[in-house]
């Protein structure tokens, strides 16, 4: 199993590619919506807009950054926990984000942004081509350290695609709500990337076991990219939400969801540990499952105290995940998850789906009031007659499919994957940087004293 | 003074039951105001909101997440400067900050947020629960490497309701205005903090000496804390200001202040080293005094050159403290104070206080404006015959509010937390991730070199 | 070659005169603008201005904090590569800026600021303070590890002013746009550092080569850097575009831009090897290239695809440059650029003046709208009888006042630098710490071990 891992040719030529498609794609198709547009004068005008202050952009800005740390530092510091593997994932996580937030913008864009032939791009889609590519992060989370950049890129452009057509059958032909992504980037990510890595099953993985550890300074830089993936979940949760309560409600709610699930975390941590001492994976990866699991309900009328019942149950869901079902599924289901991504981003994906699903179902005039009620499911039009019990079930539905899309579309992608043209390192090579980088020579810790002896400042 | 440290049982059933009570706390009391209530388009109806963009969650959510990743990410990484202690200050931190959220916006909302039997929350709310979690994060600083997470968290608890206390005292009651908190969150936060340690005091504590100390990488983490604290500080000065010209003005004032105390920390921390060479300790710490200081004024009408000569002169005491002040404290009043808390939050909080007393007691219809003076200090209603004097009277008197409550509450949960029940670690095994931590092994370096020959990649 | 560098009295006294001026200017001239100052509620009345959402600072200050995040850990960390100059790296980039924000409030507020003798200030001064720096940082980074930081102070004080000079010609005089700062920030940034350290040319730099590279975990501190200098880039070139859709549009293009550099810079690093591996630093720097080259036409219509072709471009030149130009310069030219600044932001920031001044000619009633053609370029007032035409001219013009102040302004400064009165380095003690910091002991990694057998906790 040992194949051609130069990559000279083959990554350049693909890069080069994909990224001259996209330039073409985008003189074709993307334009500026109305609101970015210099003709935006003239559309205040229109639609008797008073200031510039109503313009998308100042509601939804600040939370677009949040969710762009997120994606770049977010998910790209959290993998860095391997001791050497920190080049790969801060690094290979730039590409693929780089190139699928293109992609997404184009397959998000002629979903549900074109008119006359073209796609009106504004602050929005860039949101929501950052959300799609977070659910490549997830994926990457299940293969890191295994995979080439090349499979990277492969596997963006296609998971990009079945996003994109799972989001829109859920969105626009299932009417369903789904704000923070539970189902359409944790769920179908998580799936789609435990797939891929069932196929690319490395039977000899245990040769490299060594380097799938953290070292000290490793899990430090990976906490960087918990606590900003944790700070900036309540942006993640409300960033699309309507604007007003919506917005507002889903930051409160994640806020709330989050810090249970960081007590629920640390219990089971040190519960579960001979000595009871803290694990930290578990503080790295456990703590942020109340963000995934308010995902879907977080702007609706879910009350705090139902966010800081989502967190705490997924505090403990993630954490045992990670203590008995991680090497469970490794050792039985040959899935080998790097980054345990069951725990994180797939179970509470699901969880957040379901939460969703009832919070739906048991949304009343009472709670919502009438004009709330019809605002926050989009009650009107052709949904006009839609009860909370339909959209329930509706969202009940969303779940399966996005399940079933990632199944199938992992199966798919991790088959074409599995080629050995790729540049895919062989089994005792995995999660080293070496492989694909310069890596710098030895931190020589002694020399620190050696070179004291070559400073010689003059004495004043 | 060899204590149990297994913590198997005892953390997780402490985290468990103050998790659990907070859920029933939430589910009886918690409840969303009106801004993200579903009812808010009936709200904007009734008070005549012309827009969403009135929605208190667009004037205050980029500031909430500042100050969202100062405390987390902020305090957090400043205290991994300590060579073995990196996941202790940044994982207890986030424990503690998470349950702490927690407990204050119960705490708070039943002193400033609660209506018909229940509080109701918002954007405000969650800016004013973390303000209250930095206190205890200022405390932290004092007792680092010395005490187990649950004597943080029953600390917390304890800080969290005291300092609610106090706050309501402050500005209840006396009325004061402290929107950065320099007498609420430092100057309370370091006093209990301080009267903590001392009566925590560990006679043997040189024993750890050696890992009480920084390694150069632990120093550049130690510098994304400062870093993040020292740019977003101006949110945090500004987070809960009136709306309008306020937050504006204690934006611009924190910029100011905090920059000229950059250049007196440099200065002394170059003049008091025998060859002039720069102490990162004074760059990581003192630089941040200058936002302390102008915490209450900032939004008062205290001039760019005012909160320059607080920076100035904030810069040079706490440098000063670093190099003299702590090493005294230690060797002659037995306050061991691992992070120099007197130095960056105490000194500067109460000139802080001071700051604004005089700051207040010199306004002036001249400066502000008839209406400017009034709204700046709520001068309408119970308070329409106050003059600038009395106000400065009452911020004085709220530093002392302050002090008596720091040093009363602090004794108090010294005291609790010096019962041999919590876990905390002999003298000698202080400063050390070991002790609740599973570390992993350590940084082989030279195994970068032997690993190079497992590397067989196939020559194209 | 040898200076004395013990900076004891040298470095507190510049850095307490500089700010004592400081001090004395601010309180002669620096006052708040209407939108920071207590009248703010008279100034609306007078304006009609019917909501404090209309205030600026909630326009900008979101973007405000992302540029300053840019500034301070973007700058700072991004320089952390080498492997025994992190301190300084982060450390007197914190000093310079935090000396050069206020002198340059002064500076742009002499020039834009100034109305009945004082200069009002608001939150677009702290963006504009924040940009002026970030052309020192720039600079600074080609003599990154050459310099003391006196030096550094007194390149900050000549920088700062030549920049304000060179600014006010460019916007004032010549009317150019240059919102993200192509011209004003990084091609003067770049060509007058690139003067100042041909001017400091060490002929024996080699003797520090050994310390002139990254360790394993000084590259990953530089990613963060990378990252949020990614991130926030698009907030940097619309912080201070028009409000509405000149700000929409800016961020637009720059994500898009900054996207497609990635995917080139990953394409060339790749190819450029013998063995296709990447290499760090044009993963750190070269990707960052499409963000300077749009800083000017990111406000204007330049399309999506526009901003494709321009990031697409950049990401090849900056990387080619990397591999070929900065080992040419050093050899040929004895121009050492310690950061390839020449790479990142001297060509890219050229050629954005270029793709700016070719945008604005292009510009044209049909794509802009009549009304949105005079807003986007001021055609109004002393402007109203200008052409795109004439405008792209001034654009180009803009360019080359731009270089001439570069190259006069750095001669100057590099010969006032090279007196050896302030405290610089011998050659063989470049990109030390030890030089001007207190550096903590080495890292004892076997310790870790030792000290194993130090904890003694009780069995429970």
């Amino acid at each position: 199993m040992a194949w051609n891992t130069n990559l000279r040719w083959r990554l350049p030529l693909t890069c080069f590619i994909l990224q001259v498609i996209m330039v073409v794609l985008f003189g074709v198709f993307v334009r500026y919506n109305p609101e970015a547009d210099a003709h935006w004068n003239e559309e205040k005008k229109k639609h008797n807009i008073s200031s510039d202050v109503e313009n998308d952009f100042y509601y939804r800005y600040p939370s677009f950054q949040d969710v762009h740390v997120m994606i770049f530092v977010g998910f790209g510091f959290l993998m860095t926990f391997l001791q050497r593997y920190g080049f790969g994932s801060v690094g290979f996580n730039f590409l693929l984000a780089a190139f699928g937030i293109q992609w997404a913008l184009l397959m998000q864009g002629w979903f549900h942004s074109f008119h006359d032939g073209y796609i009106l791009i504004g602050v929005e889609n860039l949101i929501n081509a950052d959300f799609c590519v977070g659910s490549v992060c997830v994926a990457f989370g299940a293969i890191l350290g295994k995979v080439s950049p090349i499979q990277l890129l492969i596997m963006t452009l296609f998971q990009v695609t079945l996003f994109s057509v799972n989001e829109y059958i859920l969105l626009s032909l299932l009417q369903v709500k789904d704000a923070g992504g539970s189902m359409t980037i944790h769920t179908f990510g998580a799936y789609f990337g435990l797939t891929v890595t069932w196929i690319l099953y490395r039977p000899n993985l245990e040769q490299s076991k060594e380097r799938q550890s953290s070292v000290y300074h490793s899990d430090l830089f990976a906490m960087i990219g918990t606590l900003f993936l944790w700070m900036y979940w309540p942006s993640f949760n409300s960033a699309v939400s309507n604007h007003g309560d919506a917005q507002h409600r889903a930051a409160i709610n994640t806020y709330c969801s989050l810090a249970a699930c960081v007590l629920t975390s640390v219990a089971l941590s040190s519960a579960l540990q001979r000595k009871g001492k803290l694990d930290m994976v578990h503080i790295q990866n456990a703590t942020l499952a109340g963000g995934v699991a308010v995902g879907t309900a977080a702007e609706m009328m879910l009350m705090p105290y139902g966010s800081l019942i989502v967190g705490f149950i997924c505090g403990i869901i993630s954490t045992v995940g990670f203590v008995y079902l991680t090497p469970f599924l490794e050792s039985r289901l040959r899935i080998q998850d790097t980054c345990g991504i069951n725990n994180l981003h797939g179970m509470p994906g699901i969880i957040g789906g379901i939460v969703g699903a009832v919070t739906a179902n048991e949304a009343s005039i009472f709670v919502y009031g009438q004009e709330g009620l019809i605002k926050a499911f989009d009650f009107e039009g052709s949904k006009s007659n839609w009860t909370p019990r339909k959209q329930g079930q509706y969202q009940a539905a969303g779940i399966f499919v996005s399940l079933v899309m990632a199944f199938v579309g992992g199966a798919i992608v991790g088959v074409i994957l599995k080629f050995p043209l790729w540049g895919q390192a062989a089994d005792e090579n995995c999660f080293e940087d070496e492989v694909y980088w310069e890596v710098p020579e030895v931190e020589k810790n002694n020399s620190y004293h050696h070179e004291d002896t070559t400073l010689k400042p003059v004495a004043s």
